[in-house]
């Protein structure tokens, strides 16, 4: 690899940073990590690149790891894995300031810290666009199983946690802000609200505690939310051979989200279903689970919402108030 | 994440094309691969930048596969790891055309069954440059050790597997092609040295089956050559706390090497011992464990050599016919 000084003096900085442990023996500085366990591990992938998935106007170098790390262990949520590692992948332009490097490395360890897991990997390379990739280590206990999207049944119930729409909304303002004046839509929304929003886009928190009880409580099937709400639902119903039905008003919609649609000219369905990166749980049960569901839900004081259920067919079915509607899709981000 | 149609596509000729077995019990398809195994595991992850690393006006789609998965799998062989899992991510620009990126993916799928690892993950983004991660996951037995970089002792051997300089020479060579003709440098070289030399750029082998073998006789420290020699033995030095000496002039250069850096102004050792990217493996042994290595690796057709000796002290001593020398280094990728 093409490694100058720096990018050596990048990954010294990180193997600092990194804190073996649990099931880590070697850490950053090898050819390559050790771990050892026994139980089922999960393993995801996941990039984020400048001007496609964040931007340096918005957000700062922490803000940066934080959407890298928080949406790849999404899908260890997802999983409803408990997170173990992180492995991270730093492409980085020559003329990147050394202190926002320095910043972004101290982001990954701090974030990878903050979420429960250790950095025990990384690797830096010069590229033309600021990338980051991240590889997500988790795992269930010898002896338990991993949730897959596969699980549902007809008869099933479709819950998800937390609320919908706010990252869609989040990004919707940052565009905003980059409009002149005279383009900037009117909107009355209060600072506190504004401010949950954009960070809803930009500090991705994902669901992992959650997923850890979900896989607790006798879920069927889980999926994370990053594509959004309809397209998630249809990797389940596709993966499980099944129909999954929802009912578009009982999706929980954050504070904000409608205001800003409007003045977006947009529906506020179309932010909560279609806008992705919310990072919430979406998950089908038996009905014999919901009690357990519930107590340990409430326990972490995680919100969750049941929004329809398991069919026979396939696809994903949306009614509104009882109509049929079509499921909203095509949201462009970054248009 | 931002995922157009073809992505969600791509994803799918992913999936077609990984074939789960071995620990791997759920591959592409769900929020995250998941593999059961209980032996210790190796994870590394790298990445390659369309321009810094690779050019497609070089490589083909399968060849640029080739280099992201043979590089990182030459981490594992550094390890002595048997190989498992590969995950690649891929940046791909707007405008790639449908049928590279089809060629790329099924690269992917052809390189990683040619190297005895399972495509067990992936992931598209959109990015303004090409650029592929990947995520290499080997395994010891359960019971065995993986080899580090850290145990290297006073007394020790210092050896490595096949020739070193073909590399940066088929680098040198590809860079000097876009020259206009009367800049190109004067060279008299066999359509099969040329031919070699740019492979050996182009399409990394690791040395997978020559690690495993290290790992079963009793080697003492492990790494792969991706920096450069002299580099390399620089973190077996420093993680191991001794001082290696090498002589240069029994580290095996391949043939052409000579030739080509004579042409380009360059001294053959500066591309033996600092142009990296040959990805052989280098490593200590005790004496006592010199039959057993000779045994082994000749048992695969794989040839080694002593080059030197680890001794008190720290960092790397190069001596060229008994005389000291500067270690070189310095030598600029793509410049």
């Amino acid at each position: 690899m093409d490694r100058g000084m720096s990018e050596f003096d990048l990954i010294e900085r990180l193997k600092r940073l990194s804190k073996p442990g649990g099931p880590v023996t070697t850490g950053i500085g090898d050819d390559a990590s050790v771990t050892v366990h026994d139980g089922p591990t999960a393993t995801s992938v996941d990039a984020i690149v400048e001007g496609v998935h964040f931007s340096r106007r918005w957000s700062t170098a922490r803000q940066i790891a934080q959407k890298a790390i928080g949406s790849a262990l999404s899908d260890l949520a997802g999983m409803a894995a408990d997170p173990g590692e992180v492995y991270v992948t730093l492409g980085m332009p020559a003329d990147t300031p050394p202190h926002f490097r320095e910043d972004l490395v101290d982001g990954f360890a701090e974030t990878a810290e903050a979420f429960g897991t250790t950095l025990a990997g990384g690797d830096t390379v010069a590229s033309p666009v600021m990338f980051v990739s991240v590889t997500a280590v988790g795992r269930a206990p010898a002896g338990e199983e991993l949730i897959l999207r596969s699980g549902a049944t007809p008869g099933d119930l479709v819950a998800v946690t937390g609320e919908f729409g706010g990252a869609g909304a989040g990004l919707l303002l940052l565009d905003g802000a980059d409009l002149s004046k005279e383009h900037r839509p009117a909107l009355e929304l209060a600072d506190d609200l504004r401010g949950a929003l954009v960070l809803r886009q930009i500090e991705p928190q994902p669901r992992l505690s959650a997923g850890r009880a979900l896989r607790e409580s006798g879920v069927s099937a889980l999926i994370d939310v990053s594509d959004g709400l309809a397209a998630d639902l249809g990797h389940v119903a596709r993966a499980s051979g099944v129909a999954v039905e929802i009912a578009i008003e009982r999706v929980p919609v954050q504070a904000g989200v409608a205001e800003v649609a409007d003045a977006f000219g947009r529906r506020p369905e179309e932010l909560a279903l279609a806008a992705g990166e919310d990072y919430e749980l979406a998950f089908t049960l038996p009905g014999t689970a919901l009690a357990t569901v519930e107590e340990r839900l409430s326990g972490l004081g995680c919100g969750f919402t049941l929004i329809g259920e398991v069919l026979p067919g396939q696809g994903v079915e949306v009614s509104y108030d009882g109509r049929p509607e079509q499921p909203p899709g095509g949201f462009d981000h970054f248009s």
